[in-house]
């Protein structure tokens, strides 16, 4: 391996993410790859403060530009102090969520205009992409059903289903047009998706030697 | 008066800007105008808790992008909360900075290009621009001697008197390109700046009746 790599996990509530995470940290661990867990929104202490902000219910409504801005401020602060940094030393990197989500969740789901997610992909990314993500594609009526037995839905989590429709279309839509981004079916068995999401990472490791 | 009217004060740190919010809160109580006070960045529970995050030192250090998201977040919750719904209903709003300050903080101070904030403006402000802004314009180091009197200086204060060198600079560019900006010589004593202020605000009145 070349250089360190960035590893996303990308899906909606309760498609398996933290599971799937799990999976390539003994991945990684076993192929002696050094590497750093991050997660989106948060991952420093004041993207964290962030992302409190954004999954708590507020007696105020939040616009949905304020949503998107709160997003992106998060993902910076997290690029800037972590993520840049860890590519840097060498250290790969293990994303749960990253630019994915927003693009699906803020511009499918609030149907956000993709010229908008692109100014600040532009201003925040600077260039910077996974090298892969694997998408773990579900029914979002099975993924909150998964979720809601993690307990309380947070103000994200208790949007219309309608939303969520959106938002899985949109990570469809954006996975097929990209090779850098995988499908896995999560709907299947845990086992199964633990197959698949080995075979890509196998498929990764042998591509990039 | 047709139309409710947006009013800002914009300056450096100890330019006057709260004491010029008293001086028209004095002139339009004197002309039965009815009007909301605001403060940027903030003015909202959540804008609130941003301009915390953005004011306070922290451990880790805050990216210009983030300090930029961080601000326009809590811009657009304003201006969805407060601004647009108080002028919707008739009452003007007077304001304690706003868009002009992040021209001239981020774009001059922090050099960030003007595109970028171009860009966040079209996402956040969707065409909403103050009717007039009065620029208090004051050396910074007169400025800063004179916060300096009400206490310990925060993250913002604390920064270089190149950054507010920059920063006045863009002011001034910006103040004499567009008409709706009105500058005032902040380093008078209180009472010639008093009368300046009263008579744009008099010349705002007279041609907007
Ligand atoms: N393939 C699967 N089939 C059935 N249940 C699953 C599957 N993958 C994960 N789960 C369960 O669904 C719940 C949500 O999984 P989790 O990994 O926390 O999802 P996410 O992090 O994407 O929200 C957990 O209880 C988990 O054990
Ligand atoms: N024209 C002036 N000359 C001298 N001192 C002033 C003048 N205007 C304001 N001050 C004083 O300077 C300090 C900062 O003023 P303030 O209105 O709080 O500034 P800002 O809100 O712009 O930071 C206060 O102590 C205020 O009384
Ligand atoms: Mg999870
Ligand atoms: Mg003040």
């Amino acid at each position: 391996m070349t250089a360190a790599k960035f590893i996303v996990i990308e899906g909606l509530e309760g498609a398996g993410k933290s599971t799937a995470i799990a999976i390539c940290q003994q991945f990684l661990a076993q192929h002696n790859i050094d590497f750093v867990n991050v997660r989106e929104p948060g991952g420093t202490p004041i993207a964290e403060a962030l992302r409190t902000i954004v999954k708590d219910n507020h007696d105020e409504e939040i616009a949905s530009e304020t949503e998107l801005l709160l997003m992106y401020a998060a993902r910076s602060q997290l690029l800037h102090n972590v993520i840049r940094p860890a590519l840097a030393k060498g250290q790969w990197v293990l994303g749960d969520r990253h630019d994915l989500s927003s693009q699906a969740y803020q511009g499918g789901g609030r149907e956000i205009a993709t010229s908008t997610l692109a100014s600040l992909g532009d201003i925040v990314l600077q260039g910077l992409k996974p090298d892969l993500t694997i998408y773990l594609d579900i029914d979002p009526a099975v993924g909150l059903a998964r979720a809601k037995g993690r307990g309380e839905l947070d103000r994200i989590e208790q949007q219309a289903l309608s939303f969520f429709e959106r938002t899985r279309a949109r990570y469809l839509e954006l996975a097929n047009s990209d090779e850098r981004i995988k499908t896995v079916n999560a709907a299947q068995s845990m086992e199964l998706v633990h197959q698949d999401i080995v075979t890509v990472l196998e498929q990764f490791v042998k591509s990039n030697p």
